[in-house]
């Protein structure tokens, strides 16, 4: 069984699509009940999550976020630009509705290492996400003001990402993954492992 | 089977004291092949690896991060200084002599969220780790520009962890968590589920 977490992480692929079929409160706590268990600098555990179910609040994220893309993608270029028209993602995030579940997930500004400890609890939770048969998609608003507007966040904790939660009814494959030994190095940088992948 | 994550990231503690027992070459790479298969902004794979067994390296690293500590604590204040004192922790990195292997991962700065993308890999890690039976530490190094010496790394990258693996001797509990109402709001920020923890 120590093969597992590998097997979770392989088959894991990110989900922009979701059906209709509800999920179940328990299954949203397990969820958060084990990024809770993560570590963090000093301890602080610098996450808050926020659930969002409501359908006109929904709506409103949907709104604010697409109207953020609008902004964002009118001014990026370069790599990126590339990748994103490349991957045909664009302004449209109608995930946010679609969904039944959205997890909001905060850090605090001035917890040491609160982006670093809140994004490790993020690779929990994917895992767990992904061992109870639902899928979700890492999505962080390029421009967030409105979205921390409409959900009353207070100053002092920032929005790292919106998790929707859902069964898949995304069929694209996963992206292809750099092999072990094409971003590892034994003892010094440049040096690769004689290791098979 | 779905709680067995959550099993896992509650039993996983952090380790700072590790056992003489050696560690099979063969978890560090499931290590690292678990992280690879994580998900990353635009797909860009920030992270990389590098793996440290020898015995003369690791003391020279140890060396660097204690100096680099010494630095820091000089400084250091406020909240930060009260728990650092509170838990006895102090310039003393003798874990980095003492795991068999120093797992060093760095993000590729110019990729976007690398910082994002590189820790949910190793919330992966970590959780991997722990289902090895082995244990480990998040520890970041105060002051990194020596470490990036010693290791030959090239601009461009950002030392993220260092990950001393080995089995533990660590006898210490787990620090407490927050239960899951206490970070959780329904719909809006403020409101608590009324769901049991």
């Amino acid at each position: 069984m120590t093969e597992d977490i590998f097997d979770l992480a392989k088959r894991r692929k990110t989900v922009r699509k979701f059906s209709l079929r509800p999920v179940d409160w328990k299954e949203i706590i397990k969820v958060i009940k084990t990024a809770c268990q993560a570590p963090s600098g000093a301890n602080s555990q610098p996450w808050r999550f926020l659930i969002v179910t409501d359908t006109e609040t929904k709506r409103r994220i949907r709104k604010a976020c697409e109207q953020g893309e609008k902004e964002f993608y009118s001014n990026v270029n370069g790599e990126l630009r590339e990748w994103l028209l490349r991957k045909e993602l664009n302004c449209r995030k109608p995930f946010l509705e679609e969904a039944p579940f959205l997890t909001f997930i905060f850090s605090e500004k001035k917890a040491p290492y609160s982006i670093q400890s809140t994004w490790l609890a993020i690779g929990y939770i994917l895992l767990m996400i992904e061992k109870l048969g639902l899928g979700t998609v890492t999505y962080t608003p390029s421009i967030a003001k409105d979205v921390l507007n409409i959900l009353d966040v207070p100053e002092g904790y920032r929005l790292e990402v919106i998790l929707p939660i859902g069964f898949s009814a995304d069929e694209k494959a996963k992206e292809l993954r750099f092999k072990f030994n094409e971003v590892t190095y034994i003892n010094s940088w440049g040096r690769s492992p004689k290791i098979s992948n």
